[in-house]
Formats: structure tokens, sequence, C-alpha cells
């Protein structure tokens, strides 16, 4: 083959890696625990070893016990969190389905753009952003729209609101429609029970409630989820999360070569899935309960309020605080990343410049944050 | 919300993460350097972070060095090879386009299930796994198929070949079709041209020449593709992929959230593009040259010989060796793998039983490498 000269155009010189020491309590990422990033720099193995093949069949037996289910069919995706969103809808959706989504903020909006693009017939049941569906809202959108899949956020990122679960299940098996929930931001911080709530297909993230740096996100289906895929004419639309083939990779016998894993995120995934293990999942919710309403306390001491009303709406991993009259949000989130290297996020959509939002999750909801947080929001405020 | 009581069955309790120290001569993952393996275990910042800015910055430049390319839009895919590899086409194929695809290998058929999923009218130029297609089997299927894009895979890691390039863009130009290139082995390894080749799209993965773990991949457009990209009607049928709004991200001015990267592997990603620019292209393929070399005369010692016939069209991170006669290629392996510490891949395909499957990549592309793999081999065949 001709050769050329290299072109030294871009050979750009850097320095070493000297990430500032951020305290990540916006909405995502949040920091990895200690031992997780122990566990991330391991050296790899082969994404076929028999050791890893170990790994693999722990993470989807501890992914079962923090979602609160039995399917067989529990994995993480090989990628982030919208990787696992998107495979929920690229393996369940065919072309004509009408697919309802509960938009309750931006992440059911993507849900919305993501159904479109496998040829759904989307319909929206809404609602202001920071507020949550009823049973009546949903019960009368299924009535109306007839959907084959109903997908509802349980913990809204973008405003704050936890979607209540109780007795959706119940209409969804009356209309033999299927039950998809989003559980980015509530996966061990919140209760979830998968299969007692009749959750037919979920998702989730690794860098909230389960403290990993973000790259392999849990994703589950159970059997009628499994049926719908197993009926649908042609391939799944999107090779890389192709639950069919995938399959063979997960399933515990076959183990056939399908893409690489991400083995590293697969180590932190399972170091983080650990964690959640030794600490039990009463402890843990219960322990992101009290933060969050020392959180709550504090911004009421300090004349402060949060944007859901209800506290039982609340997700308690993420708060949305008012932003009081007359002060630049973005100016207060700038000097807490850079006097305080405290990272909270601003909102956007409806709610852009009108809340803060304010992570406590997994290894980061800790009493010494919440403290820490609230004095420097004095110091800025006050 | 109702309660439940937390189901034990699936709260398995397991011991620190032991992996066994591989030494992974396969044809991926290879070992990540020991600088990345610290990189990686960093601390997260948030994805929009100021400072995460930079990490993503001086990723894209030391890319553009590493592929040989002044391409604006060049930057990681959140996902291992295969993502990268959909996100070319995903982005690219219209539904009824059609797509010329150059089967020398299993890599070549996956590009031909993906191209199709995305409604390609898929065409093929073959050759059987081992050899290469000559630019007159390529100038042939481009007069009859008039294809809009011709995908070629550069390293076909199946087999061991390595395609030619010389010419190809000169066809593509006068037949008015986009040149798409596989690079997922060759990257870091052997000598790619992106611009002098006339590449107008290119993906590659980060844990083989790159000495990363598998998780942020490499990604590539010219002003060729982003021009059928700006022309295509419709919304990209992959959100997580769909280039139109990642390059908000990734354009170095917006910024605006898309998903949240995988900060970590990113961090992983831009130390190994670091070990490639202190070591120099010119210098970086050399070693890999002269140790596929030195393996190949051990080999030939051994009474070996490689499946790839002419020297000049071996990939020289990726040899498949011939399995003696008689010989069992699968016990073979199991024996490296459970005595030595070594894993090498076997053969699938046209190829299964056939040869083996041996990565001098990266990191690993190292003389001590060889001398042990060839007395282990000894010990165990002779």
């Amino acid at each position: 083959m001709k050769t050329y000269p290299v072109n030294e155009a871009h050979r750009l010189e850097t320095g070493q890696l000297n990430m500032p020491p951020r305290l990540l309590l916006g909405p995502g990422p949040s920091n990895a625990h200690p031992r997780v990033l122990q566990a991330i720099s391991n050296q790899q193995v082969g994404h076929l070893d028999p050791a890893f093949i170990g790994v693999m069949n722990d993470i989807q037996e501890m992914l079962r016990y923090t979602w609160q289910t039995s399917n067989p069919f529990t994995l993480p995706v090989s990628g982030t969190g919208s990787a696992a969103m998107e495979a929920t809808l690229a393996n369940l959706v065919e072309p004509g389905d009408v697919v309802l989504v509960g938009v309750i903020g931006y992440f059911g909006e993507r849900l919305v753009d993501m159904a479109g693009r496998y040829g759904a017939d989307v319909r929206r049941v809404e609602r202001p952003w920071g507020e949550v569906l009823s049973l009546d809202d949903i019960s009368r959108a299924l009535d109306e729209h007839k959907p084959t899949i109903l997908a509802l956020v349980h913990a809204e990122t973008s405003t704050g609101a936890l979607q209540p679960m109780d007795g959706v299940a119940e209409l969804c098996r009356a209309h033999n429609c299927l039950f998809l929930i989003d559980t980015v931001t509530s996966l061990a911080t919140s209760p979830i029970f998968l299969d007692e709530w009749g959750v037919d297909a979920a998702y989730s993230c690794s860098q909230k409630g389960l403290s990993c740096p973000p790259g392999a996100s849990p994703f589950s289906l159970n059997e009628r989820a499994l049926a719908k895929l197993d009926r649908r004419q042609g391939k799944v639309p999107n090779w890389y999360l192709d639950m069919t083939t995938l399959a063979n990779y997960w399933d515990g016998k076959t183990r056939s070569y399908h893409h690489t894993a991400p083995i590293n995120s697969m180590y932190a995934l399972r170091e983080g899935l650990r964690l959640v293990v030794e600490e039990g999942l009463n402890e843990r919710w219960a322990r992101h309960q009290a933060n969050a309403e020392l959180f709550w306390e504090g911004l009421a001491a300090l004349g402060m309020s949060c944007h859901v009303k209800e506290p039982a709406n609340r997700i308690p991993a993420l708060t949305t605080v008012r932003v009081p009259d007359g002060v630049d949000a973005k100016a207060v989130a700038g000097r807490l990343l850079n006097e305080y290297n405290i990272e909270v996020a601003g909102g956007f959509g409806q709610l852009a410049g009108k809340v803060w939002r304010v992570g406590l999750m997994g290894f980061n909801s800790r009493k010494e944050n919440v403290t820490l947080l609230l004095a420097a929001l004095k110091e800025i405020l006050l």
C-alpha cells in the first residue's frame, strides 16, 4: 500500500489527567463509591472468559434483588441510561403500535421522541412539570388511546416528581397493554417492586443510585414483554440493542458472542450492586429518605422551598429547589462549582431558571453532604 | 404508595472482585495499559463540567492525529465498537439506499445485517475468508450495483486479512458514493490515513490498538458524509447514536446535554490516546509490524503457518494461525488459558476449528509476549 508522511498537525501534547475534586450533587452522574473506583481499574479479562461469566451472573442476580424482580431476563445494556431506555422501545415497539407515554417532564418527552423513531403511534397523557399523573388520568387515557404499551417515568429527574404506581398494572392488564417504567433515578434510592407492581419492562442507569460511573445500564423484561418480543415480525431495528440476539450472550447457557461487553464497567456495576446487597434495600431507601428530609428541612430554615409541593411525591434522591425571587440561578450554581467544587444543576424546559436540581444519591446521600450544601447556599444567598 | 416486604431471594452475597491475571492475546479486548487503568479510576466530574469539556477536546484532537484526519466531526461514541459501527449506518443510510458491503469475513456480514436493519438495499462483493478484495473486484461491483455507500472492513478480525485501500476512494468519487471503513482492529496498529485515503466515514474501538477497556468508541465523518446526513429526510432512526443531536454536545461550542457520557471511559480513552501521541504513529506502526513478524518467524520455526498467505495482507495486530492437522484447536486454547493465563481465540464461521486468532495489539504488542506465547505453544504442541 502507498504510504504518506504522518501529519503532525493534531499531535496534541497534554498533561496527566488532573480532574477537580467535585462533589456531584446534581441529577447525575453522582460520585462513584471508592470501592467501585477500585473495582473498575482491575485488569480486563475476555468477554467470553469463564471468570467473566461469573461476574455476569453476579450482576444479574444482584440486579434482580435491587429491582425486586425474579425476571430471568435482567441484564446491563452496554451503554449509559439512554441506551437502556432505547433498548426497551427498540425491542418492544413495532411500527404502528400505539404507545401511550406519561409526560410529566423531559424524560417523558424523550420517550415520546424515541418511540416515534421506532414507528410507534405515540399518544400522551400529561401534567405540568412538577406534578404527577393520577390513577384517573391514566385510566382515562388508557380508555381513550387503547395502547399496546404504557410508558411512565417513575422518578422524573427534570422535575423532581415521583410518579405513584399503585393500581397502574391492574389497568394495564385490563387493557392488555404492556407496562414500561423508567427507574433511572429511583433504582436503589426509592422503593421499587417491579414484580409486585406488575411492571413488564424497566430500565435504569449506573451513575445515580448505584454509585458507579456511567457505562452499563440495567434492563429487565418479564415474560409478557418477552412474549411480545417473540411475536414481533422482522428484526429489531437496532443491532446493538437487539435482545433477541443479546439474549444468547446473557442467558447463562450459550454465552455466544454478540458484541464486546464493557468489561470494566461491569466490574464497577458488580461492586455497586454488592454495596446495595450489603446495606440492604430497606436501609438504603430509609437513608435516602432521611437525608432528603434533612435537606428539605434545611431549605425551609433558609426560607426556601421545594418545587414539588407534596413531600410524598418528591424523589428522595433528587430535589428541585425553587430559585428565590431575584436570584440568578446560573450564577449561584457557578459559585457552588467554582468556589466549593459542588455541582448542582439548573432546571430546563418549563423549569429553566426556576429551580436547581439537587441530587443526594447512592454514595453521596450522606449527612455531611447535606450540611455542606446548605452551609454553602447560606454563604452565597444570605 | 403501598409497600411490600423486601424479597431476599436474590440477595446474593459475593466476595471482592478477584479476576485472574490474564494476558489477552486474542482478537480483543487486549490488556489495558497500566496508566489507562489509573486514569479510569479517577473520580467523575459532571458531563457538562468545564473540566470535562477539556477532556473531550483532548480526545477529539488526539483521535484526529491517530486516524490522520482533520475531520472536525471526530468523537467517541458512548458504547463499544459495535455501537460506533452502527452509528455510521444509522446516520448515513436512508431507506432504499443501495449499500455495497465488502464481505471478506464476519464483520462484513455484520455490516450487511446492520445496514439491512436501517432499510438499505444491501449488495455484496465477496472473497473467501482470509483473502482480500482486489481493486478490480471493487470496481466491477461499483459498476454493477451503483451504491450510495461502499463499506469495507480494513482489518477483518475474523480472518486476519488487511484490505488494501489504494485507489478505492477515486472509484467512489467517480461513482458519487460514500466510502466507509471499519478500523476496529487497525487503529493505532497499522498505517491509516483517513484523509489521504479519501475515507468519508470510519469507526473503531478502544480495547485493541488504543489499550483501553471497551466502552467509548471512535467515530469520524468528513464533510461529504455530513452533507448526506444533512440532506436526510426525517429523524435518524436511532436516538442514542443520532449525530444530528449529539453534534451539539461535541461541537466545541454549544455543549448541550444529549445523554450522560461514560465519563471514566473517556478518561481511559484520553490516556490511551496520550500514549499514542507520546510514542508517535510511525514508531507505533513499526512496533506492531516488528512484533508480528517475530511471531510469524517463530511460528514457522515451530512448523506452523499463517492463514493469510501474503504477509502484506496480514493484519499486524491480529494473526490467524492455521491449526495443525490432528490438533484440537479448542483444547489448545483451553490449556493456554487454564495453565498459562493466556487468552487466544478460535476461528468461527468459515474458519471454525481451522485457526487460532492471536492478537498483539497496543500495550500487548511486546517482544516478551511473543516469546511467552511461542514457548507455551511449543510446550503444548511438541
